[in-house]
């Protein structure tokens, strides 16, 4: 009888766990869904127009899948173990198959996480020329597991996120051009610099596009064939490349105009005795 | 008589786990079977032309005999654990050779996984040149395991999918097609420009695969020997490097009948005091 | 009877666990908080006026909350368990979620701990020119996660604070500005350094930003065209630019007006026998 | 006697699991057999004749053995288990010298695997002329641990299968001849153009290793010195570099007939003033 | 009653044990108190002047805090464990944020080490020119953490001392001075030689820096252009560039005196037939 | 009584079970024993003179007793537990030590396993000359742990077997010699071809170390300059190097004989205007 | 009654039990201490003059108290448990601490390692010109942490043995000696090699540090500008550096007095039409 009563106790308790075990994976399951929900609910509103609301609808239903696929699972094989099934040798088997799964996964998950801080810190945003990974483009896409940027010869570049630590914006300020004049030994530098000045100076009156200079700076190296002077302007991002040919070509023709020669190699030649 | 009751009782609720765990591990099966379906059917629909079916199909049938084996080899070893066995030892045995295989089956897992969200992404189709790991080529094949490319040279490359991580596309959007035609320091820079536009506005009219362009942007170098106009255009994908042989030669030709000079070394000769 | 009281005795035991259980976690997560507090507390009053106030609350109310989610889910854990539910198969489930999200999570962690430490050593500021993970630039702000560069072209860099180890920082002491000056072979050197020091002499009284030299140190390099005069001097930090270009300029014009020569290509001809 | 029977009864039930245990370690050492024998049987039957059927019966042989020794060894440690002897020390003195050696079985396991998807996907076949881990190379033999290659200078290249991931094979498909061709800026390319034309026709009819051209692709490159025509023509694997040859001595030759001029540098002297 | 005798002595066990917990807790963080003073104190005597002693006495009280953390959460979690309250959950809750945590304090316990070696070894001392970690400069600051040096250009560099691995010291020995003296094909070797023999010997006698030579060593080079006569000399650290100035102004207004020819490019013209 | 009774039944078991333990050590240290004999009795067999024999005696011998060490250690521990003693605390302490070790040891297994399969598969023998680990040399020594080279320079190399994946062994088939011969462009290429051929047949009578060729083979090259013309030969392993010096030689003197033109820089000279 | 008995047989069996396992500890740091000595004793027996023994003395200390720390520890947990008290969580305790060390300590116990086979092997002595870990120089000192080398500029390095794997020994055997001597094409280089032969004659009787040759071995290179006689030799170790020199000047002198020519630049003018 103290037997059959202690048997009794026994299962009720048993019934009693199972009962919790199922009350607290629902717990869990709601938990987890509102927090997928706020993750994702939160994105788009500060993300701005280029985070892929679609896709993020996709990942959170997939996510929230997942979250239940789990928590199944874990209830399922708590039960079996409250009915006194030792549930060990099955958790060894899926163990195998999870952990080659999960190797896998692994850098989905990071890809994931870094896209995540790239999107938070806004890094960059879609139509920024940026370098990452070691490649570099106007980005096209921004998503949470890739980033996608096209370069000036027109090839598409689809880098995972995970790839990305270290990140160049090269549209979040300004740029510089730069062009450096070679001229003659022999000629007036401080002369070619007025020269240089004045076209400058017309220039800046004509291009919008210029925040600061152009100006020459001065000697920027000086070799066997001449001297090189370095000519600095501040550009609106990405302006650079057409106020540096624009500079060249008008300094050139004023150069030519005053008649102030180019480097050539100096000779001193000997007769065999 | 009590011992022999508590014993049936034991055998009963044994056998009873016994029964229960062989129901368990067939529902997983079918679950895992079904999971396996899904996804090889999934595959095809949005993979297009490229996803290999037969080889999808072999994968399939290979992954459902795999979980067949596992799941009958967990039950078995469960059971023999209800029996009273300890199969830790075995477990053990089993453990070492399947860390072993394991540790190979590695890449094989990750180059997998890589390949589904290649094709699932469609970061590129077979007969997009491409570049991934390193190696360039027009992609001849799209597998689960490995890409292959056959590039300019016609080797093949043969690529497991894990080693592939960012991936460059260069038949997505356009090309570009960019020549540098070196003229002498003495020459009018403005009218061999002028020179240059004329003949690309004659290209544009007769190359339907030209999409901008072509246009002489300025000078984007000088040295000694003379300075650089550097030519600029836009086509269609991998047509760059036709337009290009053909700009050399025609504006070669029209700057050689409008007498406009080539650069060459200045010198300047001391003699010997 | 006995076991009834046993039974009774069981229960108030494990009545007396979960109060225990309860009160534990509370001060544990009293001690987390103070010591959460302590630590953004002393960051602001010593890292200056770059610690960004407002992230690290940001950061310490995350991090308690943080807190709370652990503690609270542990303790919920632990009473499961004296309620006599086997706890394994859950915390199981728990840890393969929670190991794939610290893998990702790993990167942050470390971003942040070498951020504090960054921030504790003052190994750079706000507007200094440092070299990070390969990056040179001026800093434009120290984060907890990344630090913000902007270098000479005008690109922002975004450096994860974990990818930065070895650190240069050059607006710490002072530059040195060193200039090259070519001149023949048979030219008088030591008349060479007089002219060249004069020319220091008079530039030194000029600038202010020079704290030693300029002077010229003597034959830096000697090959076929000519030897080559090094000059030397140490400025206030990243001044040296500047002061390069003006020696540059400044003995150049000095040795034109001495008549000093400049290097020459020495060739030897022999007539075809 | 209830402790006699109790006895009696437990030493049954050993005797009863340890029956077990020998015939199910019987079993599992026929599956592991057949498998090897069926790995080892499908090889060569795909494989072709380069599949070293020798040293595959010697690996299944050792495999078999390897087996049958883990097979006996955990069999018997388990039969100790069941005889009361905790073999927990037995076996962690085992682990320490199995991890040691199996740390450095690790890579043969993975050559093996390797070797067993490079002989199943059929990358390269002996006799080919590959590329693989930096080393390229005729492919002398195909093996399970390594792949033997004979390069252009005679070496022997031995590379364990576990090095080589991505794979270039140059006799799958076809070559590619490219000559480059300098002529002098002041030439009429068309001309040369046709000239190189006739040539190509006649080496087209003669040589039965083309596939496609040879063609002049037209200016491939332009500089100080002259212009540079671009011979493509696709052949057989192998057989660019006689073709390249080929084209070079006659085209060459034709030019010299015709009095096509070669490159030279352009000089322009300036008499010291 | 025999109950409750058994259960008295359980809890007078209890009692007792729990009493040796706090009493080895006790004497353990003793032990490990004047583990930390002995290796702080040895630290000074042996270190020299550059062992920053403030900052060792903070380290110190740091470690003796850490140690009585951890000792009294030890203690508390066996107590919790004697009065029967399974502490894994908690250990386990515990262990993910410490192993968080230690993954980042990993490099800070690699950098201490290696920072107690290089001072324990003497490797370096403030104010030798040293090149560690890729980095070269004069040492400011030997810290348990971190190395700081300060390069030629004024740079300061901060490396953590887990960098560092092998270590170069250029002023623990001596430094050595190499000219090159580049003289033409048709001059007499032994006669250069013999006139840089002099000038060697006058600044030998002068010069209280040298430590061996200064001594012409030969024909260092042969090529188109001429011969170079290699000199070389010992000096203390660091004083080799200032001599090999000295020397090669010397030895070229000397072997001017003496009108030794210099390289010149040796040039045969053929007139076009 | 029962107690008794029970007590030395237990006792009983426990002896016979000690007796068993030592048993079966017993054994096993002869299987291991008998297995590192058959290996290192098999190594000389087929390994060739260059096994070092007493050094794979000693390493017999070493093995032999690490194995008895490993057997007494863990059979004393097995006794001590079946005496009830938990050995887990002892175990720790000595895990602890052994890892340190084992991590050291690593390489040291990796070493000897690499070195056996070099032996085992005969990659190289004493006298050939190998690429290993990127150094080349003559095979000097092939030991179980270290492969001895001496290179050209007369170096001696130590490379650890741990180092060595894919091997070179130029010793082994053939070698080839490559000789390329400028000419000028105004030269008949087709007559120089023949005045070679005419050296290479002399040369091929006199010269038994060669097995193909030697040959030219047409333009190798084309430049500015002028034409190369390569020459090929296979010759014995190292004999290429002898026969170059040989072809040049010999070529040269043909060619100077027959008038053949070397290259030169053609240059055209205009007038300033 | 039985119950006390019990207790006492309990008690009694626990002081056995206490008493064996000081007994053991006692032993086993016996074992430890001799086999540290004899490690130690036979270093300096066959390490000869450069083991350190002082060093060698203080490490055996060091390691044997290391040794008792361990057993002393791993006793008094064992016999805490012995006593009941369950020792878990204080392992725990001490194992987290003891991996942040430990971790620590791996580079270190790597570098004693790698010395001690680095010594054991007499892979160099004190004196010898080595290259390991990428830098080269003299040994200074081989000690069991680090291997200390100047090289030819007089630069100190300490390179930690861990760090060592592949060396090269430039002292164990020979050096090689190899000079270019340039001569212009149109001499007969029969000639010259006969001059350069009688020179090395009489070089070889005066020079005693030469082992083999020296002896021209033909023309090592041709280019444009002339050939290339290589001149070859074996010196005792480091002595080639002297012979080198030699050769040049001497051959050089003699090439001069029989009026054989060096290398010039072919040029052919043109006249512009």
């Amino acid at each position: 009888m103290a037997l059959e009563a202690a048997t009794l106790l026994t299962w009720t308790g048993t019934a009693v766990r199972i009962a919790l075990v199922v009350f607290v994976t629902g717990i869990l399951v709601k938990i987890g869904d509102s927090l997928v929900e706020r993750v994702f609910a939160r994105g788009p509103r500060m993300g701005g127009p280029h985070f892929d609301e679609s896709r993020g609808r996709t990942l959170a239903s997939l996510l929230k899948s997942a979250l239940r696929y789990v928590a199944t699972t874990v209830a399922a094989l708590t039960v079996l173990q409250l009915l006194g099934i030792d549930i060990r040798a099955l958790l060894g088997g899926v163990a195998i198959v999870g952990l080659a799964v999960g190797f896998g996964a692994q850098s989905l998950v990071k890809d994931v996480i870094t896209g995540f801080f790239i999107i938070y810190e806004r890094q960059y945003d879609v139509g920024d020329y940026i370098t990452a990974a070691g490649l570099s483009g106007v980005v096209l896409e921004v998503g949470l597991r890739t980033t996608k940027l096209r370069d000036w010869s027109g090839d598409i570049h689809t880098i995972p996120n995970g790839l990305i630590d270290k990140t160049t914006n090269s549209s979040a300020w300004a740029s510089r051009a730069l062009v450096k004049i070679p001229i003659a030994h022999d000629e007036d530098v401080r002369r070619a610099m007025a020269i240089i000045q004045e076209v400058c100076d017309e220039i800046r009156k004509e291009n919008p596009n210029i925040i600061d200079g152009p100006r020459p700076l001065g000697i920027g190296d000086m070799d066997t064939y001449g001297v090189t002077i370095t000519v600095w302007a501040r550009t609106k991002p990405l302006e650079q490349f057409a106020l540096e040919r624009e500079l060249r070509l008008r300094i050139k023709e004023a150069l030519d105009r005053e008649g102030v020669k180019r480097p050539y190699l100096p000779i001193r030649m000997k007769n065999d005795p």
